[in-house]
This record gives C-alpha cells, structure tokens and sequence, in this order.
C-alpha cells in the first residue's frame, strides 16, 4: 500500500548541491565506501564463527549484527541493548552502531546515523539518551578541501539529531581509513521501569510499525535514474519526480526519531518492541518473537512501504526482498506488540505529536516463537 | 637510564608464528593498515578546523585526541574521560579508543587496545569498569583463513583483558574497512568519590610514572632487524637480543592494565593524574598542567626508558622524539602527581602488588601551568 500523507511534506528537499560548497559537481559521498552495496556489516554467520571463540556457552548474536557475549547475570542476551545492572539500583543501557555512507547529502547523513544509533535505545522504551559518543573514520582518499567541507557537515547533521534527542556528544574519536564510516554509541543509565524489556508480548496483542519500509528500493531507485539499463525496471510504475519525492521521503525518514514511539510505549503498555534495520521488517520480527516468554507467533498482514516502491519490488523479486518483509533498512520504525485496546490510540497519538502515520500491521497468536507475512493488503 | 628488573621476567615471549595456524610464514599483522607510521588519529589541528562547526564556543579537544564537544553542565572539558552527572546522585564516565595493528601477534594487539581504551578510566582513578563494548574493523584485504585465524585471536585478547580488568563485553560491532581497527569503549556508573577529577595539582607535589616509555621506538628497533640500512642505527648500541628483548618489555607493558595505579591513587591521596599516548610524556604532562586550579609548574627530572633505547633516540634525534617527551606512546602508564611523603610508598606498594616498578620522575613547582624536562639523569 502507498503511503499517504508523508508526500506533502518533502517538496522542500533538494539534492544535496557539491558546488555549494566550492566542490567539484561529481562529488558523491556514497563512493567514499565500497561495501559492494551489502550491509556494512560482517555476515552474520562469519561473525558468529568468529566470535564463538570467546565464550561458546553464553555468545549471543543480538539483531542489529552487534556482539553481544555475556558474563554473570545480565538481562536478556540478543535484546537492541546491552544492560548491565549496577549498584546503586540503576541499569547502564548501552549501543553502538556505524553506518558507510548511503546518501550523498553529509548533513542528512549524520543526522540518519545518530538517529540509527540511538533506535536501540528507543526500542528498549528508553527515552533519555545520558551521552553519545561520535565515531568518524575519515576517509584518506578525500582530498583535503572535501574533507573539511564534507565532515564538519556530517558532525553537524549528528549534532543535531543529538540536541533533538535531548542529548549531547560527550566524547568519540575520528580517524582515518580508506572507507567513510559515521556512527556512534547511545548510552543511558535508568532505573528497571524506565525500559522495557520485550520479552512479555501476548497472544492477542496487536502489532505496530511506526515508519513505512522500503529505504533500501528508495535509495536504489534514485541511484538508477541515471543508469537507463536499470532505470527500465522503474519507470513502468514511476516517473522521475515520483522517485525523487519517495527518495526525500525515505531520507527524512531514516532521519526521524523514534524518540515519541519510545515514549508513547509506555503510555500504552507495549509488551515488547524492535527496530527495523538490516535485517528487514520480517527479520526482526522473527527475533523479536523468538525471545518471547508466552509461546506466541507473529502475523503481519500489512506493508506500509514508501510511495509506489511495492510494484517496483514486485516486478524486481531476486533483486529487491521487500514484500517478503527481507529488504535492508537503515533507521526503519519500530515494531511494537501491544494490547489490541491500546493500538487505536497509539497510532492516534504519534499521529497527533509528531504528524507522521503509524500502522497496525499484524497480530499475535499463539504459537512457536516466530513470525510470517500474510500480504493480504500487497496480494 | 635503563630500566632493570624488568628484563628477566619477558624471556618467555616469542614472537607470533603464522605458520602455528597454517598461515603463510610471511603474514604480517601491522600490514593492514597503512597510517604511514603516524598515529590513527586525524592530526589535531585538523580535527579541531572539522569540530570547530559545531559548537565554537564550548568545543575541546581532550589529550586522547578524542572530541569532546560539551554542552551545559558538566564536569571538566579536556579530561581522559567525558564525565556526565546523572539523576540518581551518580555519573556516567565514559571514553573511547581505537588503534591500527602496531604489533603482529593478534592476541597481544587485543589486549593491548582493550588496555589502552581502559587507561582512561585509570586515569581518572576508577578502578571499576561497568562494561565494555569491542569496536573492530576486519581489513578487506585479509584472506578468509587469514581473517578467521586472526580476528578470534585479537577478539580473544581484548576479551582476556577485559575479564583481567574485572569487566565484560557487552555489545560492539564488527565492520569492514580495508584497514583494520581494534578498539572499543569503556563506561562506569559512579559516585563522585569514586574518581578524581585532575585539577588539583598543588606545589611541591611529585610526579610518579608507572611505565617506562620508549614504545614507539622499540617497536621500530624490532623492525629494524630485518632492515640492514635502518638496522645501522641501533647496532651501535643494541644487539639483535637486546632489542627483541626490550621489544617484548614493550608489548607486555602495553598490554599490562593501568588498574592498580588507578586504586592505589585513592589511597595516596593522588590530586590529578593522565595517562600517557600519542603526544608523549611531555605533550601530556603540559595537557594535565594546563588545567590545574593551581599556578602549578611541572619539572620532569627523570626520564624511565626501555632497554637502551634512550641511546638509540639521542643518535638519532629528529628521528624520534624520545628524551625530548615526545615520542608517541601506545597504552603507557600514569602520570600521577601526589603528596611527596605519600610518593615513595605508591611505588613501593605498586611494586609489591604487580611486580613492576613506578618511578619519581619530577615535582611540581609553582608557575605558569606548563610541564618541562630537565632530564638530570639523561644529560
């Protein structure tokens, strides 16, 4: 389904313009980054080979391709968190994510990957961010004058998604290597009621993703407008401008906060939440249902997805997994299990604060702890 | 002077055999990353011209070459670590570090970043680690049995160091960059009595150093053996075994934790302390002077170097640094400044717990917060 309602408010993007900035009218920063195109990541099945040296009986693989290897009691291994419980009757809820570049604009792109770090937070229903530090690998093959155009611009757009947040960069590092890189760590020390462990998600329960899906098709779609080989695949279904819109679309989604989704989750008594990064919509809603105490499955019937980027997908299976809930995102929503009552007015009320939509795309049943899609809205 | 004593107990090191895990004899850690010898770090003025965007009235560069941009009320700019007060009557204190491979055996490298990341906190007397979180950047270019051999090692180390530290790992990522990168951050929950902020260095205070220093040009002696232009240098005052000898002194110290140094500065009354990295003992004795409450002048009279590699420095000065302060370290000790009657027993009581020695290495007189080296016993 299409979204509606976010169209109108991007007519303000614009692409970001180098000579702006005195620079040469090819500079993409996208280029300074080879990742050929797969997540930044490590496979998660090499990882985990490498890592099952440490500690085989308590090595844990949480879902945002973090290490998670735990010692003495901790809560929850595999959770978007590390929590450690302290003295002085408080946790320490910790993260750490970095991104390459996959937009060109360095301003967006450092407000996208402050606000990917600190989704993991905000999944947890922790809503106040203590510190964040910054971590920048600069890459050698910029030249000087790129170099510092383009990096205080990206310490700025992670500036000021921190100030957003509530929050500050105390502290990190920048060094130097041959790809870009830009993340950070989100850490907050609270009391147990402040977070939401989310292992308590019910049968009947109903579930809620706060963004539309689809960055990874949004990104791709945008990069092939130049390309009329791969353009083909597109324009049966979308013009230029159409593209351009749901490209702006998906870059300020990926920059929003999940921050009053977080909040909210507790006001309606979320069960249990995830958010929606690498490993696709389905993905993580297979983890989140395996951690579940109550012997549940999830079932999403729904598919919000940024403009016409369905169809493209539909026509493009093999290339992009996105109706099959397997598409890559980058700062996606989150994905909240809460009482059928309350869902109604959540959505209402993130309506309401923020002006952006939230939709009930599934429901639990009972069953073995793991989660489908049943299209029925994307037949 | 030559360090005595420390000599004997590192005859059990051997170098790394690539050839023990079927690797090719010619595998060579330090090879995957290229920071043309210099430090990972971005050169600080350039670092400083990047941040200087974002908040030019409150932006600072702590000694560690990290960013340390503050916003409101917090304690002490320009610290080994950002400190945060929190609700709850506690503070976060936290700090991150990253380094390229300096050394070939990954086991010891992974100590050596885990130890170097802690020393913050050591530096600021808190002894207990909350967690850790394990930073690395696996190099492209490492094959994969070369990646699946040495990445478990280095993770391994870091990991041992950590458990050593009385801490764990608890979350991380592992990405890719041609380079590789090993390093992490380290955060601890604390009440205010539980750390010193440095800045209250008073007159007629000592200086204690808990490490030799010399690192840098101890690792570049051992990689001199092989190169018979560079290798005429160190001849002349080192044979082959000294120099694998005071090689190893170097590793082990690097990988040896700050820690006791850091609890046995509480009960010695230390009123400030740094740890000493990439802008040498003096570069970081001018940083500690420089933020003292006090009209406090360092005088640094004593100057403990591995091996013979004082003589080595003084033939080839404008090559390294060394008897001038200001050789790039990698993890090296504390620079403590405490009450003179509470000096000598600090360093009897941390001989006696770890084995190793700390020396007095000058006294603090009064002045225009600087640190100067009249090194008396290196004439």
């Amino acid at each position: 389904m299409e979204v509606e309602g976010e169209t109108a408010r991007v007519n303000l993007n614009r692409a970001f313009d180098p000579t702006a900035f005195s620079l040469d009218a090819s500079f993409r920063l996208v280029r300074y980054a080879d990742p050929k195109g797969s997540t930044c990541k490590v496979p998660q099945k090499v990882l985990l080979n490498l890592l099952s040296i440490l500690h085989p009986d308590t090595s844990a693989k949480d879902q945002d391709g973090e290490v998670s290897h735990v010692e003495g009691p901790r809560i929850g291994i595999g959770l978007d968190c590390a929590v450690i419980p302290l003295k002085y009757d408080v946790c320490l809820v910790q993260t750490t994510d970095l991104c390459y570049p996959i937009i060109d604009d360095p301003y967006m792109m450092g407000k996208i990957a402050s606000a990917n770090v600190l989704s993991d937070l905000y999944a947890m229903g922790v809503t106040e961010c203590d510190n964040m530090l910054m971590l920048v690998g600069v890459s050698t093959k910029m030249k000087e004058r790129e170099r510092d155009v383009i990096m205080p611009l990206i310490y700025r757009g992670f500036s000021d998604s921190a100030l957003e947040a509530g929050t500050n960069i105390s502290g990190g590092h920048t060094t130097i290597n041959p790809w870009c890189t830009i993340g950070g760590v989100a850490s907050s020390v609270c009391r147990r009621n402040e977070f939401i462990v989310p292992d308590n998600v019910m049968v009947g329960d109903v579930i809620v993703l706060t963004k539309p899906v689809g960055t990874q098709v949004a990104l791709a779609a945008y990069n092939w407008i130049d390309k009329p080989k791969l353009w083909r695949r597109i324009k049966k279904f979308m013009s230029e401008e159409m593209v351009r819109k749901t490209y702006f679309q998906a870059v300020n989604s990926m920059a929003r906060l999940n921050r009053t989704a977080a909040r909210l989750m507790h006001k309606y008594n979320a069960h249990g939440a995830t958010d929606i990064t690498g490993f696709g919509l389905l993905g993580h809603a297979q983890t989140l249902a395996a951690r579940q105490k109550q012997e549940v499955a999830f079932v999403i019937h729904n598919l919000p997805v940024f403009g016409l980027l369905a169809e493209v997908a539909k026509s493009s299976r093999g290339v992009f997994e996105l109706i099959e809930g397997l598409s890559p995102e980058t700062s996606g929503g989150l994905l909240i299990c809460l009482p059928r009552e309350q869902a109604n007015a959540y959505c209402k009320e993130i309506l309401k604060e923020e002006g952006h939509r939230a939709w009930i795309i599934g429901f639990v049943e009972r069953g073995n702890r793991t989660a489908r899609i049943i299209a029925i809205h994307n037949p």
